[in-house]
């Protein structure tokens, strides 16, 4: 931590901030400048909290060096972790793992002709959504644990690890009963209470990114996880707001490459919630994994227009079955993803 | 609700639009363009789900005339909302409120001293933190119901009703059993289970505004409590995520005037978290009265230089107090709060 | 258009509506609703001016169904515009072009040396900045006129048409002279005299997205240039501003397939500027191709690490060519464009 | 200027670094850390340009804590720039001004009774629009310079000064020889030339933030502005685009009272182009006086009905005239501004 005093800054002010240090059993370093004295902050073990120093007089700035997660990042965990989604390795070095499925599971029936369409296609993990959020409370709510058993039979039927959305602490026993990894979705990802304990269960987490959360904050959430010792914990972006609204969101397909310097948990990347539309779902998914991300989550239905939850972005099962054969001639053609992580490759 | 059709849509897909709208039960009016076809949909009682309808072919938009609430509305409830917070009344044309104490109670003796400054000052609620919702999980977490005691405790004590942050639904019970008013946070906005289920134990909710929500999405977020049966809700502004980082958040004060005009529900406004910074707290509180706010919510901390959350945007008892007597100084300036509500008043 | 009107507007109201859109040769279309009633405006050729209707009284909501662009429009345009740079053809169905070069020329043996290495590794375009637009006053600001000559000679010398940004309309005859293209830069997007006169010197307009633009107002900017007679534009996605400044900017590929649905005019993608970091330009070049971008743009400096601007977003002469090759491996796989015109493509 | 170094940074690396570091004739100062070593950077005047360094191996972070501004800053001008405008006198501790008029000129009647009403109720600056910047080609464009010259008859004629936007270099100098302040307006806040052009001509200019611009490139442009003679600048808070859209631009009042700690530039409030609706305009110019605005820009129709230009966001006379008397009475109970600036009142 970097602590700038004001260019007008008394000794006394400076000298109250190196006690404030020292007060942590932490060392300052005064740095003299041209213009105004900064005081490091050294000795610290992880990140410093600023609430001691923030608040002193003469401070203009308090400046982190150390980021706010510490097991997430590559620096305290070099290598990838590979997450096993009852038994389908996701990791970023890892073949990339289609997860495909409704988004709301409406019957036994529907979600099985998901569940067999997906299967047929390609895809290794089996979604679909028992609980669902929905911005207004007049839409449909999802089934229930009704929908998690429908889908339960689904996945065990076809031979597929099935993956659902959880929304409450008490679900959760429940759920990792039936589910092979708990979902937590991105109005969820600062429900603190609910990533404390979400690792609990010892099922992998698939944690989506928050619809207007920093990557530091993104990171951070993850951090509760691993906090409470479940490091088998997959990330997803699906998109951000952002001023522009003529698509849903906005697919931020630059932290892929980023995150993949900064972290060793996996990230995956959902088009169908990111655009709102099946036609943009197609070449989403393909930049994708051509950017080097550890696998998409795409939404099949056996009958969009008839989907009672987002049937306009949900693919049927023929254009899901044409966008694997597009996703499976491009890989042979994305370059060897340790080229991805040379960052100062100049003059080289 | 408009459905758009292409320029070049078929007749076949204009009549799959209108056999659509019959199916339910509603009646379409197809109006002829020069370039295109709209169809309207008529007889509805409320928001139409889009579903059916987004995915047919031909179509080139949908256009909602109706909003996704509708109890929260003036449109079906002309009248102000008045919420009694243990006898408080909180209402667009009511007396403004202030609401004020620390971030995090912190023990027995901070929350008491606290509270006797703000009631002292003038204050007529009493806020404190049981429950922290912390972006890292290395941060101080409240002291969970040991601290909702002494809040309680404390508020009996000055004689202040109490309001204080609910996190999860296994807290709602017990919370409700000592406080006078729950809050729902802005990280949990859109914690569907936890909006279903606050409003049960039928004590007055204070919902904050989600960081990224619009104002659409924080209407129906309150629409979720009022359906449950409890139309004691308090909205309250707290500042929105942007671009610009130089302050916490961006105080969106617009917010004010304009859902005065569209919401029977009140709305007050917490300066401390928008701007995070105790030198822009006064200022802001001050134009939150003046654009005609319900009421203000201040954190207060008997001594913010030690304060274990939020420090910095904590005021001492002598800058509330100081506060206060600049709030009462310009209340008798602001204009009657009728004029505010008049839209066309042009050549009037 | 379509004139909302509140739930409680008089008959006199909703006929003051209707005489207003009669007032411009219009056809008024009343909607009577359950709750309320709307007035389709029918007649208008293009986009209808709201401000004589916005005002008056008993209006809730006055919704567009026309855009406020017509000859950028697919509607008015079905088939592609294919640019022409020095020959260089650049379209949506044609071949991928690559523009590569400094961000600023520098001196003339800096430009020839880029321009050499950007024509062996198979760039089309050369790209270089004489003017540059600086967001604080003491950065470098470009060589001028000079620099303009240097990087004009350099493309004749290898033989390679080149584009450089203009920034005032006393710029647009020489540079014109010297260049076969000229670029309007992010910031000057809505620069509207600029916009009315960069098309009339007839050489093609590269014009970048602003930071901030949604996409109506920026094919709403293309629009101006197309009325002066000028249809040889192509657009530029380069990045948007928001709340994640973890990287420069977010880059928006989504808009990719999208605006290839609305517009004829051919998008290319400029991943230097939207990055910032030369490690996640070649991930996103690739996706941009991926997802059916007319063309990239990207930053090539012969030694990025004495640039005098931009050099840690630029690629040096081997990481350009490697890039190279690794786009030559992708294009084949790439799924023949016509694909992703396909919105409707449910159960055919 | 800090170098943080990545946590494997080798010796060889950080070497490079200082050496950098020295070729610029700064001084290093390395501050070794727990994990990582940062590199301070010593002796510079002002912002030191982060392009030498950003670019080497085994950096992790560079952080600033110069700003990229200097004149405009308090910290080498501390005391309030007062700007005169025809003898007005605007500043931070001056009475404020109000500014108002229509949006554009369209007839010399039209201005002079805008001019007549807006001098009677009190305003002391007259504004007009004579060249129009449109977001769409196919909307009124202004009168051009007659429209100027109505605007200075209606300032002559009622004795008030009048302030008008400039969009191009070859309108800076007949604009100024009619016009009292050259207004640039949001769309041109970065366009760098017309920046380094428009204080030429020894008038004041009203800058207005552009609709994405951060504070730090706010006070950026105008450091242009300051650096080529002409320190009368005029800084205007218009609203910012933000995900929210119910309103036209999201009004951010906090930059109010954190500006006036940052710059001695006075800084006045749009309330009429950043909310877009005639019933938001009276509350939020309150509020902008209550937070210490040195003025407000207001405008003013003498026939909001039938304008050409904004028309639902301007007052007609009458409720410019309450607006003004609303404004009066609240005048003396905002708190002396010297309280404003108190930053670390705790304790005291």
């Amino acid at each position: 931590m970097l602590v700038v005093m004001e260019r007008n800054a008394t000794q006394g002010q400076i000298d109250a901030v190196i006690e404030a240090v020292q007060a942590l059993g932490l060392t300052p370093q005064p740095i003299p400048g041209g213009s105004r004295v900064a005081i490091g902050v050294l000795g610290n073990q992880g990140y410093v909290d600023e609430e001691p120093f923030r608040d002193l007089p003469g401070i203009q700035e308090i400046i982190h060096v150390t980021k706010p997660y510490k097991l997430v990042s590559r620096d305290f965990h070099p290598d990838d972790t590979v997450v096993s989604v009852g038994g389908v390795r996701v990791g970023w070095n890892q073949e990339p793992v289609v997860i495909a499925g409704p988004c709301a599971v409406e019957s036994l029936d529907q979600v099985l002709a998901a569940a067999r369409a997906v299967k047929a296609a390609g895809a290794r993990i089996l979604r679909g959504g028992a609980f669902k959020p929905r911005t207004g409370p007049h839409a449909f709510q999802g089934l229930g644990y009704q929908g998690l058993e429908y889908l339960a039979e689904a996945g065990r039927t076809v031979g597929l690890p099935v993956v659902t959305e959880v929304m409450r602490i008490d679900q959760l026993e429940p759920v990792a009963a039936l589910a092979d990894c708990l979902q937590i979705g991105a109005r969820n990802m600062q429900n603190f209470d609910l990533l404390k304990e979400v690792g609990r269960p010892g099922k992998p987490v698939l944690l989506k990114r928050g619809m207007s959360a920093t990557l530091e904050e993104f990171l951070a959430a993850a951090e509760y996880i691993l906090l409470e010792g479940n490091d088998q914990v997959i990330l997803c972006e699906r998109g951000i707001r952002t001023f522009e609204r003529a698509l849903r969101n906005t697919l931020d397909l630059g932290v892929v490459p980023f995150l993949r310097q900064v972290t060793h948990l996996p990230l995956i990347v959902d088009p169908s919630h990111a655009l709102g539309r099946r036609d943009l779902v197609g070449p989403m998914a393909k930049a994708a994994l051509v950017v080097g991300a550890a696998g998409i989550m795409v939404e099949v239905h056996p009958d969009p227009l008839h989907a009672l939850c987002d049937g306009p972005q949900s693919l049927d099962p023929g254009g899901f079955d044409s966008l694997m054969r597009e996703l499976r001639a491009i890989l042979p053609a994305i370059s060897p993803v340790g080229s991805i992580q040379e960052r100062h490759q100049v003059g080289s």
